[in-house]
């Protein structure tokens, strides 16, 4: 027997519907926001990923190579391709673009609870636009899919990775000091960022402040407390508005000010959001993203950028730990012919009933009536018609209610009428 | 600058528009017939596509190792694993199996007009009968899917491997000489296979009475030509039905007996078949189906299968062939703010219509009135709403029509009511 390999799924109809049904409810959200869906390859040449992240993401990707020897690699993440699409093709294109996709995405991890080799992301990028409204949009929109995709307990974190830095070089600290202290600020162990701090040689009571203000939930707090800092008096007026914007304009209640948030530090600038569902515990990100600068590296016209990524089998996950209830497929319809003879005459009601939109099944098996009863049953048809010989003299049929039992003769011309 | 992999493709949102809505199509029509979709991961184990098709596949695939050394491939086609998911997981299902999906598949040809490296199929199994219904039924469907996705012009061929090869051993060739006329035979090259059969020494009469029955359509002469093979006599009856329900029942009109369908010889068994669009040209096959023989050889216990698959970017492209209007998408509504400080009050309006299933976009470069109108028509939103101070005032927008020009002042709070 041949098995799915480690780490993948496959996905039953039941789950299917879900996925679809989720995807549905996203799409709509991203094009109420002006959004307009792309599509990129599920390979690219591997250079585009270690231009982003640096050589030591290989050891991440699934790479091969092509028919001229060249390094290839399914996609870890979709902010690449899309930007390396931007990059080739899309810059005559009027500003703001406003791109989002679905996709697949591969990583070579170990297999872990909700964590696949292969992995579903929604995702989205805003190129041209750096104004405050423009970001308070993109964290409105990936907060909104979140909401209309059903989720009830979501909690909004926004940072910024150009005030985070000057956070950081008030302390004065070394490149390899910054780097042992950001997993930590990331993981929010402020304790161990307190103990570090002071291992490093810095004074209590300035490390004591760092610490607080990484905590810190008000701006006004935040201002107040870096207003000597002349470089970033901009881009924290604009964090402010950002922030207003969200809870005036888009009427965002639970977001809040983060400004432990790490994520890439040499990729993403500026303001950078996370989502979360509590409901997940330890797993619980849902959403993640920001400001950042990727098309010049790739070779285009320097332009501001954003956009972010969700995780889309988490969100599943999510929503099933909520007790969200989905919709649910029923057949309308199970034809069942009561003998061999009556199968032509059978298809031929089908074929008319499905060609309005009804969806039908029929026995394929030849099974008589109690089995393909218990059939249709099984697959939750709403209702079964019986094609029988003494009805079909008078042009008739039997159409059953699988529900109630309820059991009605029915004209073959009257059945749509009937059904609707 | 960095580029697309050679012989995969980026949509840009218009194409993805027309895929979307096709793909639409196309799940209504699998779900109209009873199908329910099922996917299954991007690669599968190596082993699955050489078990399936021979070592030879090898070359056609992508393939890499994962971490514990195991070779994997891109799938080059979905049956195999979907097969293999049913072995795996679903025998236990009550038959018969109905499932349909829609994926990518990966082939290293050398890309040529038409044929990519990656491309995508949709395509189905039935699982658990052979009733001459059931293949009716999945022949029916994929013309279904194919005119309910618009397409005019479409040629159903029906063949049948069980009596080609009956045919082919009445000649009593060898295994090395059928393997050399299959491919004239599968194009349709009888003057070439004529001229075979009198190489390999076959009399004139006998040559010439085989290249006919290739040719003929007519499935009366067939039987009786070959009313002494005692073999396949329920198998010409078999074929003779499903043609019968295809006509009569499912009423499709333009669908021919074809014996010099060959497919996959080893793999297809019985009755099989094609969809072609005429205008296509040379790349003119759509479709291919019909029913195999592959869950015994993944493990699983003997049953009767059969599916088909469809070749998602070539109906597309016959779809344009015959000019077929796709839907376009247009935006509802672009909101211009006349000035900065109308930016917050616009989110608001814009928040407010979104949640009313609005598809709205907003200025979020600040551009004014002219340009930002300007953008507003390039992008073909349908109206677009001016936020200015003095309407403000009276808690008012000014509502413009995009193609008319025509303007009118309107209450914030009527705004929903006045779009619908």
């Amino acid at each position: 027997m041949f098995q799915i390999p480690r780490g993948t799924r496959d996905f039953a109809s039941e789950e299917m519907q879900k996925r679809n049904y989720v995807e549905g409810l996203m799409r709509k959200t991203f094009q109420s926001f002006g959004y307009r869906e792309v599509q990129t390859p599920t390979f690219e040449n591997l250079e585009l990923f270690t231009a982003k992240s640096g050589d030591t993401i290989i050891e991440e990707l699934y790479s091969f190579k092509d028919k001229s020897e060249r390094d290839l690699a399914l996609r870890p993440e979709l902010t690449a391709p899309v930007i390396r699409f931007y990059v080739e093709k899309l810059q005559m294109e009027p500003k703001p673009l406003k791109l989002f996709y679905f996709g697949n995405c591969y990583r070579y991890d170990r297999p872990q609870k909700g964590r696949y080799r292969e992995f579903k992301q929604a995702g989205c990028e805003i190129i041209g636009t750096d104004t405050p409204e423009a970001y308070a949009e993109l964290i409105a929109l990936a907060y909104e899919i979140l909401k209309n995709a059903g989720l009830k307990n979501i909690k909004l974190n926004i940072g910024n990775l150009t005030i985070l830095s000057s956070l950081f070089a008030s302390l004065k600290l070394s490149k390899d000091q910054q780097k042992y202290l950001t997993p930590l600020i990331d993981k929010s162990m402020f304790d161990d960022v307190q103990k570090a701090l002071e291992d490093f040689g810095i004074a209590k009571s300035i490390s004591e402040d760092f610490v607080q203000m990484l905590q810190n939930s008000d701006i006004k707090q935040l201002m107040k407390y870096m207003k000597d800092d002349e470089n970033i008096k901009n881009e924290m007026a604009k964090q402010e508005e950002i922030m207003k914007l969200l809870k005036d304009s888009f009427k965002i209640k639970n977001c809040q000010l983060k400004m432990s948030i790490v994520r890439g530090l040499d990729y993403y600038t500026g303001v950078v959001f996370e989502i979360e569902a509590p409901s997940l515990g330890a797993e619980k990100q849902l959403c993640g993203g920001g400001a950042y600068e990727l098309v010049k590296l790739f070779g285009g016209n320097q332009t501001p950028t954003a956009g972010f990524a969700i995780g889309f089998d988490r969100t599943l996950l999510a929503l099933e730990t909520e007790n969200y209830k989905f919709p649910t497929f029923k057949l309308d319809v199970y034809v069942i012919p009561v003998n061999q003879e009556m199968v032509p005459k059978s298809l031929e009601i089908v074929q008319t009933l499905r060609e309005q939109a009804i969806n039908v099944d029929i026995d394929l098996l030849r099974r008589g009536i109690g089995k393909s009863l218990k059939y249709a049953s099984s697959i939750s048809s709403k209702r079964a018609i019986i094609v029988g010989p003494k009805e079909l003299e008078s042009q008739s049929v039997t159409i059953r209610d699988m529900k109630t039992g309820e059991q009605k003769t029915v004209k073959i011309k009257d059945i749509v009428e009937f059904l609707k």
